[in-house]
């Protein structure tokens, strides 16, 4: 039993669990191939297991680290194994030939899409606006990081806004889940100024920061 | 004639009044009531002249200082007089009673809907994310400002962002006039988080900055 399980091992399984570690919650890592889940379990030290993601999931707070393709499919995959569970998706569902444009039609997100997906699970976006380097520390700057969180169940807001700050970043509660779109979408304009060669010093390193 | 046109006399106004001044711009206030145009120019000093709102605007660069419904009459009562500028949205179409969508349908905007009442103008979206207290310095927490701007067109983007970076602010460009729709929702959210008891230290003084 673990308080949050992390499905994924890569840069933002990393960068989350690296915070997860920080807030003192015990932590499972999944993947497919159990190596990796492993590897990043060591690597993050602390009360940190990696295993084989099947159909046992026994973190209350589940992390789909992934990109909305792939959670697309874990979820389903998954299945009633989600029942019950927060789910956090923190996936940004942009064209990444273009960085013009979201994949998810207007009105909806990738977050509301999953959640489509699994009824009986409680969905959660946030960590969409932050980039994997910026959650070492959880700090830009010397300041906390901005963690912009929607949710249509005040509870599972409450208990990923606790995650959030006892992880030593500013939890921001923006409101329902439709608001994911506008995390999505604003991420996308972000993400684009990293590949703009006129903001060449953010090189994924900047965050949305509400500053005053 | 001056180079910037504002039209209208509210704090929006005020504020990038005092950018306008601030970048060494030629400035003219236009609004209905000459009086409140001719306080305001008063007020900024400067190049700055007031006068009544008909049929000729001078400014090169025209900013409706306006909500969204204000500036939709405006645009159209203006007609041709707007042809060949360069005109600023700084909108929002938020739901002022519930704080919780825009009022404008999924997939548009208010700029992208202004910029079909006036064909012949050169529409761009800027200023809406920034609240009009930190104009009056164009810096927040001692950092410039940063002003998002739309447009479609690069000619007229860039004039922006020469006005914007003259004033002593962080002009970023995210893109075609499409792109006013996330600048739009971002701030929907950042609004709402100005009456959300939660984050009362923000109190109409927060602003959307990239930091990094």
């Amino acid at each position: 039993m673990a308080d949050v399980t992390i499905i994924g091992a890569g840069n933002m399984a990393r960068g989350i669990g690296s915070r997860v570690v920080a807030a003192d919650r015990s932590l499972e890592i999944l993947t497919r191939d159990a190596s990796k889940a492993e590897a990043l379990a060591a690597e993050l030290g602390g009360a940190v297991s990696g295993a084989a993601l099947d159909q046992k999931v026994s973190g209350k707070i589940v992390v789909l680290a992934l990109p909305f393709d792939a959670a697309q499919e874990v979820v389903k995959s998954l299945g009633s194994a989600l029942d019950g569970k927060i789910v956090i998706d923190i996936s940004n569902p942009v064209n990444f030939e273009t960085f013009n444009s979201l994949t998810v039609p207007a009105g909806t997100s990738a977050a509301e899409e999953l959640a489509r997906l699994a009824p009986n699970a409680t969905f959660v976006k946030a960590f969409n606006t932050v980039f994997a380097g910026n959650l070492a520390s959880g700090k830009i700057n010397g300041q906390p990081l901005d963690v912009f969180i929607a949710a249509d169940s005040a509870e599972a807001r409450s208990a990923v806004v606790s995650l959030v700050n006892d992880a030593d970043m500013r939890a921001i509660e923006v409101g329902g889940l439709h608001h994911a779109r506008e995390l999505e979408g604003f991420q996308l304009l972000h993400m684009a100024l990293q590949v703009n060669p006129a903001y060449e010093n953010f090189q994924w390193g900047s965050a949305i920061q509400i500053a005053g």
